[in-house]
């Protein structure tokens, strides 16, 4: 079954939530280039995983809906405000808002869309509002502190693998791990239910940003629809980047075979070719397979590992996807 | 008696709330910033009103502090995001964010002070936490639309007084309302007194923001610390040049004498004349007796208006501030 067969219903509720988030009131270069921003295509795992993590524990959809609005409306800012950092030009197949505007715009634009998350949040199910404002509160300030760690480690020679994925933890993880507690509180879980389901998540983010790392050296060109090597090519600090420099700087014999910085390499061909050879793709698959297997073994205790389990269908899905 | 004296204890405990919300946790680069940002000199106006207004309606000092210090953390996100748009350099006498670290970091410190500020936030008293935390939601999309508006009034010829104000109750008047409305709701405030005390807060923000808007063009320099004349220079839109404009754009008498659009004169002391002559400072003046005197009005029906109030006192600080 097709991904977005599979979840036609919850799509089309996540397409309801961020539209009714945008208040008629706003001005013009406001409402724009929202507007133009919630249009581009995008999977909307988050939003999704938060109104599965509801179904799973038996909530309805419904009282899932303000979390998971809010948790892709934090998302979106953060992709905003991030895209004006690292000067990206393109998001999601479109211009970015600071090159289709200005800075000026996108920064207000984040801002604003912070606002309208907690608006969208502070809908959820009385019960559980108190709850969810202090998760997500707190995850916008980790998601902060991981995006200021990103930043550092571009100025720094080196990175060691666990500096890395305390970073993207915060940077990634994170808000995919408040995805899933959130949409579980709001759908009424037991506390064990949300710590599993926070587990689940927080193995799944991890397992999905090392993989995205791994797809930017070794995918298919034709599958990814961009490039292979551009972290590569921008000397960025990946998992498969800080794992080759670990793996040469502790072992003399390699380092006298291969260069510790990736930037000596004379093209990425050879650099690709290395990353076979030490077998550091291999070691990342199985590090991507750990974090899998504990976000399975996580939400087994939750609900069965079959096509029914929404959860479990998303996880196969990014485990298995090529891009 | 003196400002700083009356409000000892009050500015005590904002400090107090300030250096409890900055985490042990931030990295570097977040946390450097944010200390430098937060020991600049502030007359802490908003919080100081939070706190007041928790007095003024009998409640406990102590249960105002998370909403008095969210609004002081809203107000510096504020500040240092518009600072980039706006490409301020200096701001409290001290070198804005963006030029003593860079953009990025600007805009990532203002982030994390919006996650900062809701952490304060929600360790208001539990019976309060929802309705604050909607007013402070709310407000967040307020500022960024006023905001918004003040930058797209730049682009435009002409903006009439209407709009000036409109654009100045979101962008400023909005958050010295929710200063007073939180305070009081946080000190048990009967929802008729909180009424009260929005109004307050939102006259007295208005009036404050005019009276700036006044003194760019009239004040003492050395009692201003700067030049005056600042906003003729830029020609930036402010109550008094919308005024202007609207006076002689609807009397062709005086548009045959004077310039409608205000970088044709000469020199900045021929305009301040020309604001003098027309009776221009002479109705701002009365625009901004009009709001203190409204502000007072629900203010009488709260607490007596004398110097035990500390509303009252706040007020007049404001009101006959020469800076």
């Amino acid at each position: 079954m097709k991904f977005e067969d599979r979840f036609k219903k919850h799509f089309s509720y996540i397409q309801q939530g961020l539209l009714s988030s945008v208040s008629p009131d706003l001005p013009g270069s406001l409402a724009e280039p929202i507007a133009y921003f919630l249009q581009m295509p995008s999977k909307k795992i988050r939003p999704l995983l938060a109104l599965s993590a509801c179904e799973c524990v038996g909530g309805k959809l419904s009282d899932s809906l303000p979390a998971a609005t809010a948790v892709e409306l934090f998302h979106d800012f953060t992709l905003i405000h991030d895209d004006i950092m690292d000067q990206d030009e393109l998001r999601r197949g479109y211009q970015t808002l600071h090159i289709k505007y200005d800075d000026s715009t996108a920064i207000l634009v984040g801002d604003a869309m912070i606002g309208m998350a907690y608006q969208q949040l502070i809908q959820s199910p009385p019960a559980t509002l108190t709850e969810v404002t202090r998760i997500f509160t707190d995850a916008l300030v980790k998601v902060c502190e991981g995006q200021a760690l990103d930043k550092e480690f571009e100025k720094r020679a080196s990175v060691s693998v666990d500096e890395y994925l305390d970073m993207i933890n915060k940077k990634t993880a994170w808000l995919i791990k408040i995805a899933c507690s959130m949409g579980s509180i709001s759908g009424g879980a037991s506390p064990e239910q949300v710590s599993l389901l926070a587990l689940f998540g927080e193995c799944l983010g991890l397992g999905f940003q090392i993989k995205d790392d791994l797809l930017d050296f070794v995918a298919d060109e034709s599958m990814l629809g961009k490039q292979v090597g551009s972290d590569f090519r921008m000397d960025k600090k990946t998992y498969v980047t800080m794992k080759y420099r670990e793996t040469i700087s502790g072992n003399p014999e390699l380092a006298s075979k291969y260069p510790l910085n990736i930037p000596e390499f004379d093209n990425f061909q050879d650099f690709q070719k290395a990353l076979y050879d030490l077998k550091i793709v291999e070691a990342t698959e199985a590090v991507i397979e750990e974090y899998t297997r504990r976000s399975l073994e996580a939400l087994a205790q939750i609900a069965p590992l079959n096509n029914d389990n929404p959860l479990y269908f998303i996880t196969q899905f990014l485990h298995e996807r090529q891009y």
